[in-house]
């Protein structure tokens, strides 16, 4: 029926739930150059036909959500009912004859399989979900490229200029604002699937630099070098399937950014295929002359080129790592905690504080009724209210730093009022060991009919509250022309000297099928954005701009600022093949 | 005779050796926004006019070479002959009537006075020194504006504009590679000198964001923040005279820059005025919306515009900051201390690695003959042969992770067969407090007929080794068609995870005249540059390209990565009014 298994190399062994062990025969690989790079039929990636079609992650994963946390939910938004689903099979029936010319469709390396091409043309954005769930894809890329080398996607950029092609690169396909999606036109459209370029090419020991394709997933990324006692330290939310590429050209950041920086820090250089030709770009440790060629391409999501081989600043792997939970009485003073502990270089390597609705939820939804009421006990024993907020936080490196760093940061939470104990410390082991399945709670809720979907800022600590409260009342309203109620909270989980991430997560009700539903998210996602708009937040901390930001980045960027994001990115694709309307809306 | 008495606004009570003490009218600072910012008549700069006309510095500090220093030079390049130098009535008569249209003339802030334009003519490379000294200028700003605020920039580049001038922004006038020269050519040159925007014009004490005029030198930034409690801790060598501006438009990096950060890290935002209008660069903390507007516009070097208010990260003062030496066995074993110190997260400020040649440089030039005796005696008897390095470290933060720090670093010391002890506590102390004097040195050597530059640049741990020999060998030979030997010794000053800076110092006798000594020069930087020019090190760590690293710079960046960076400045500067040939040859 389909191409996709001889396509997609099987990892032996893979458990995505947990790292998967690397490829043993790569011993000697501080010894390979890039240019010498020996390819084996090992995939490290998840092979794409072990994850969802129709949603997160791992088909053999699931979560669930406790039937009081539901309850919480749906005391808001109110009873809910659920979206009827189509198959694989009927969805399958839709995808259209590639337009693909043969110069394409004859290499090896190019795939017009139907369902290659459907497991390719959406993401994990609100509006792929009622696409997938709903049936109705619109657009299917053309066709799938699974480069190997530099040379293979040098190759299909060359085609895709003589027969005048859309490029999509396409990396772990878990983008949630429209990176990856083809769209009508009368250019055909080329997916270029990097998972192929999934290994470890080269690591210098001495200057702690491995160099990987661009194409490698989270987990393959730490267990190839986990062999070598390294780590990158790189865990956002969607490490389970996204890759270095996508990380770098959507400039990502990780749960321990504190701790190991965004991928900013993280990037070296490396090789980014351009319509124009390859741009190498060196990894120098630093450099006062010109502006910053790794920072002029990263984020340029796909519109400037492809990015082959990475390069990545790598460290030991930490002596010890320990995350906990404490509580505060109030919003107030877990602020005050998180802004005193950075702006006094406390070397956590993460910080996470949920607002009180937030810390509410996550105590219903994450718990059996027993626990619950355990927990609840417990901390109205100790004197806090519902005003109580949740902090979670991490430390990752030799001891003695730990040590420093655990002993200056209680003293803070003491002065603040914190309630800390063996109860809050297992609750940071609980959170460490499920950090990466929370994106499969978003299918669980589905099924119930509650739709979930979140939006993140980063601004300057004098604007935290007001902007928290803005994003909040934005969503919370934006559906009172039909009589519903949205459910919102928030949580900071970056920070940084000079201000902080914040992160909003809203529930409404599934309207009576996909179109109405997908109207509603339309309605709640333009308040939502509009709440960033202001020239003090960014629309995007985190998750990039793709199609879903575009038209809301000018309030960042200003008009001039986007024209010479425009012009330079003009400069590598005249033509405008890459991505268009991804980042910026021309 | 001249206007600039009354164009320069005086300090009353600068003393350049010391930070300046801020004015004092400014203490309800907190509460001023940028639009509403009040002018006062008193700089906080040191007044051009109490700097060299010809030479380095303020005009009442001098730093002597002591004779057994000068004796060790000469020993390698032989008895010299010093240069003769022009006076400044010489040169005043070379220059010509200004070209500049009425329309700019009339301006109260623009200035076409003769030693106004004199003094904007020129930097500090060798070039300029040599020219400074043999009297041919050869081409002069047809005038020099000295705005107060963005307005006023903005006004300057629309006449630019509509008179076709060549703009040529100035901040402290320290370039050492040609940033602010004019050119020949048919378009009267505008320098725009921003030394009246020195204030600090707005602190958020929340987000420790404090905004200040870009032409503020290094000792008026410390001196405002320092009245608030914070400090910016960016310490180039030129600190005494360079300015926010020039920080941020050739990405320069100060001496502790592994404690505070490259100015990169500390530059959060701010107003660059282009040809194109006002691009306003958000002071978000992180962002992931698209290619980072900061770092695209930093090292632009005055070819995209000219920053006019810039918002800086600062920092509480340091409870405390420390300076040391330690002497280790050799280079292998220095180095190694300082890259295990940097892979493994102890937290110094600052880490400087002197070779062997510069170590014992640096003994006979800073001592007296009988401190040279005795520090001699002191490391000889301690088993340091002539292969020692000294290490120079420090500290600045809080007591308890200056503490672990230094255990942490000096087991690593101890680990390499260090030496330590009072003595060399006490020249770490020396070294802080003659660390902005270094400078000073040129002009004494200068007087001797010992002709001195640098070079620097900065690459992998790898490859350290082999470029430091490859810098070295490049201009100790780069004479020998002369007989000529030319004295070079190299210092790292700057480390990353992934590698470190490497900056060379050379001595060469002065040559017969000012034109044969230029020559001379011309063929040392030549070859240093080529030592570089190998996509593995940069053209330059932290003194920026300017013109006379330009045509080196693509071993760095490759075609495409210089074609692209063209772009981005045309899309700003179409006309290519602004400091043409700077950065880019073109």
């Amino acid at each position: 029926m389909s191409k996709i298994k001889s396509l997609i190399r099987k990892s032996p062994e893979s458990d995505q739930s947990e790292p998967i062990a690397a490829n043993s025969d790569n011993k000697n690989i501080d010894n390979v150059s890039v240019d010498n790079v020996s390819k084996d039929n090992t995939s490290l990636n998840t092979p794409i036909e072990q994850t969802r079609w129709n949603g997160w992650g791992n088909v053999s994963i699931n979560k669930k959500v406790s039937p009081h946390g539901a309850k919480l939910i749906k005391s808001h938004i109110g009873k809910t009912n659920k979206l009827k689903s189509v198959s694989l099979q009927q969805v399958l029936k839709t995808v259209p004859k590639s337009r693909l010319p043969t110069a394409l469709t004859d290499l090896d390396t190019v795939s017009i399989d139907q369902e290659v091409r459907l497991r390719h043309a959406r993401g994990q954005s609100f509006p792929d979900w009622i696409a997938m769930h709903g049936g109705d894809f619109e657009v299917f890329p053309d066709g799938v490229a699974f480069p190997e080398s530099t040379d293979d996607v040098e190759q299909l950029l060359k085609l895709a200029q003589e027969h005048d092609l859309i490029v999509i690169p396409f990396g772990g396909g878990t983008s949630v604002v429209g990176h990856i999606n083809p769209q009508k036109g009368s250019r055909p459209v080329l997916t270029v699937a990097m998972s192929k370029m999934d290994q470890l090419i080269d690591l210098d020991n001495e200057s702690q630099i491995a160099t990987f394709g661009a194409g490698t997933q989270g987990p393959a990324v730490e267990a190839q070098l986990d062999e070598h006692g390294y780590r990158l330290g790189h865990y956002p939310q969607s490490w389970e399937l996204s890759t270095l590429g996508g990380w770098i050209a959507a400039r990502s950041s990780g749960q321990q950014s504190l701790g190991y920086g965004r991928i900013e820090q993280m990037f070296a250089g490396g090789t980014l295929v351009t319509p124009q030709g390859v741009l190498n770009i060196a990894d120098i440790p630093a450099s006062s002359a010109g502006p910053d060629l790794r920072e002029m391409m990263m984020g340029t999501e796909g519109r400037a080129g492809i990015f082959t081989t990475v390069k990545m600043r790598v460290q030991s792997q930490p002596e010890e790592e320990l995350f906990k939970v404490a509580f505060l009485p109030n919003w107030a003073a877990g602020k005050a905690v998180l802004k005193q502990a950075v702006q006094s270089n406390v070397r956590l390597s993460m910080l996470r504080l949920s607002n009180a609705v937030e810390t509410d939820a996550h105590l219903h939804l994450g718990t059996t009724p027993s626990q619950f009421l355990a927990i609840s006990t417990y901390l109205k024993a100790r004197g806090l209210s519902s005003d109580k907020v949740m902090l979670t936080y991490g430390v990752s490196g030799d001891k003695a730093h730990n040590k420093l760093a655990l002993t200056q940061f209680k003293k803070l939470l003491k002065q603040h009022g914190s309630v800390t104990g063996k109860l809050t410390d297992i609750m940071g082991n609980i959170w460490a060991h499920g950090r990466f399945k929370f994106p499969y709670l978003r299918g669980t809720l589905w099924e119930k009919g509650i739709m979930v979907d979140t939006f993140e800022t980063a601004t300057n600590w004098i604007n935290i509250d007001e902007q928290m409260a803005q994003m909040q009342e934005a969503v919370k309203n934006s559906l009172a022309d039909e009589g519903e109620e949205v459910m919102a909270f928030t949580h900071i989980s970056h920070v940084y000297k000079q201000g902080a991430s914040l992160y909003t997560t809203y529930f409404f009700r599934a309207a009576k099928d996909h179109a109405a539903t997908l109207k509603r998210w339309q309605k709640i996602k333009h308040a939502a954005s509009v709440s960033l708009a202001n020239g003090t937040a960014t629309i995007s901390h985190q998750h990039g701009v793709g199609r879903d930001h575009a038209p809301y980045l000018g309030a960042e960027k200003g008009a001039l600022g986007l024209q010479v994001t425009s012009d330079m990115i003009k400069s590598l694709d005249p033509e405008q093949r890459m991505n268009p309307g991804v980042l910026l809306e021309e």
